[in-house]
């Protein structure tokens, strides 16, 4: 099987997984328990928090464990709705991001926030001019995604965040799941206050994730109880994928700038490969994220190709694979200026370094028979 | 290492650990994919919900995972709460619930709810005048949880039920963590609208838990997002964590009458064992969970017993493993009528179905020495 689906989730490392049983096996205690069984996983939980923190350049105060991405955008944004309503009901975001940010965004609508939703270039960008017109004096957070889950395409956040630099009170908050291992974020240097990550996006167990709060800014709990996390995010702690994830978040950004490369050269392959077709559109922007490629054949429904390539031993998706089943949003294809018949054509190849030159060959090989036989049904 | 604290957590089943680990590798797809890789993911977590639903004879449409009791608890509390905010915002609990429920009801007593907490007596159990007496009109949701996790004091679900009978509108939430394969919850046949359950608790892996809703109960998702749980509960499942939660869950639900008979029949022997001294205090009332003891010594400080027991290689903790480092909450000791110094020197034992009789024998023996020792220094 060749797997080209790692943007919906990865396969976990055999190491990692290896560290997942360790700690489950010998290190099972609660951190909160008083005893040295308890103390020795608080340790555990510390060096992660610790490893995670040094791998992106941050303090560990900085860095909370959650169980996912999901939670971390529901966190962000509904911790800030809570912590700041008293400053100001008013929210911007843009049309593309992933369902766990507009979904909660909704939520907060139907509860008298209010919402301004920015939309985006032909690139899949949104405009500075358009960002800096939205802001309101009782505009309290700007969440917008770093990298596009169906597209690969980036947003302008060093730009962002120099224009939020005037606006200190407001909390910016990146979903950076599709980003990390992908594109250099520079959270220290940079005006984002929140980012949100998920393990299962870069080889790490499922259920595991974090978020980066930057020191001094305050987000109240989404989940509310023990006091774990500093008192930030309650339950007893998941140490043994915590520790995993940590594990994998570092195999991920050892020779990062090299793993990046090869990613992006695999992407230029099958790009240029793909652009060699009359009837096929790549939909993802030059300027994008090295691990993601949308593209469509004309007239050709993105399931068709997903289940021909299928048949092959390839996995890959129509779009996300949170939209893909239950439709919860309008697709980043027609936002950024496609019609709604090109938006259906969509497929999705996502790629981890785990891929390689010969598994993009036998792509081209089954990709090539696909095509024929769609011309011959003609 | 004889392992007292399965209250605080449990060690994972090493065939639960198994299935974590072959699911893991072979079946890393996400459920939400179109393809069939992904399809096989979503096959195992409908047949684990089923297996679930199944156990506890509920419909498997009433089942919703989560990542943990804490999730639960705040999902419950606050799901009620923006699901029906404009009915009423008065809500009725007890003083000892877990933390994750008093923290969520302090959460939302900050944005205008009223919590009315309902004192126990010396059995740790709420009177149901008092109940009676604190519903109001604008009552719409009653929080009390089934087993004690200090103490192991039943509170007296089937009446409570009966008296909310009366109250069909009102949502009946119960924290069961602590009473899962301990006593016998019926929930289909129950007025319970709400039951949580983490599977840390039970052998299963760290980062798991559920949900019962009963049908036709609403529920305002805690985490939205992509949609997933029927759109109760966005973010990508931890298919690993739920087939092999499914499969702890049977484990402890096998034969769980005899299993509860065993670890009665050692929580009878230590409670006899301990009684037997002049200084110790047995606080869990006659009426408990059968795995929960909850002890003191007089005058000797809770973490003085557990460090003794520790370097004797027993572990065993003060109280909750939750309070025991941050103290989030007054103790379940004093809320039953107990002095602060006796809440001070309260141990919990809380056992489980693989403690053995060997076990608690070498407990008598090394607690024998420590209260000798105790004495001399007197």
């Amino acid at each position: 099987m060749i797997y080209f689906d790692n943007s919906a989730t990865t396969e976990i490392d055999e190491s990692v997984l290896d560290s997942y049983l360790h700690v489950s096996r010998k290190h099972y205690g609660n951190p909160s328990s008083l005893h040295a069984f308890g103390e020795e996983t608080a340790n555990l939980l510390k060096q992660s928090r610790k490893q995670i923190a040094s791998l992106l350049q941050v303090d560990e105060e900085e860095i909370f464990f959650t169980s996912g991405g999901t939670e971390g955008d529901n966190w962000a944004i509904k911790g800030t709705a809570i912590e700041k309503d008293t400053f100001g009901k008013h929210i911007i975001s843009t049309t593309i991001e992933h369902p766990a940010v507009t979904k909660s965004l909704e939520q907060l609508e139907m509860t008298g926030w209010e919402v301004t939703y920015l939309s985006v270039d032909e690139d899949g960008q949104i405009s500075l001019d358009d960002l800096k017109k939205a802001i309101r004096k009782d505009t309290v957070l700007v969440s917008i995604m770093a990298v596009n889950n169906e597209m690969g395409s980036l947003q302008p956040l060093d730009e962002i965040g120099d224009l939020l630099k005037a606006y200190p009170s407001i909390h910016f908050h990146v979903d950076a799941v599709q980003a990390i291992g992908k594109i250099d974020l520079s959270l220290a240097e940079s005006r984002i206050d929140i980012a949100v990550f998920s393990g299962h996006k870069f080889h790490a167990p499922k259920g595991t994730g974090f978020i980066y709060l930057k020191k001094g800014r305050q987000l109240a709990p989404l989940m509310s109880g023990g006091g774990q996390e500093s008192g930030k995010r309650s339950g007893t702690e998941n140490v043994p994928g915590i520790v995993a994830m940590a594990k994998a978040l570092r195999l991920l950004l050892e020779e990062s700038t090299d793993k990046q490369a090869v990613v992006r050269s695999l992407k230029d392959e099958l790009t240029s490969y793909l652009s060699g077709f009359n009837k096929v559109t790549v939909f993802t922007p030059a300027a994008s994220a090295p691990h993601i490629l949308c593209f469509g054949v004309r007239a050709i429904r993105g399931e068709i190709i997903v289940h021909a390539l299928e048949k092959k031993g390839i996995i890959v998706s129509t779009t996300s694979a949170c939209s893909s089943k239950r439709k919860t949003k309008a697709s980043t294809v027609m936002d950024m200026g496609y019609s709604k018949n090109e938006a259906e054509s969509a497929v999705r190849i996502s790629l981890s370094h785990v891929n390689t030159l010969e598994e993009v060959h036998q792509f081209k090989a089954a990709f090539d028979d696909i095509y024929n036989q769609l011309k011959e049904i003609e």
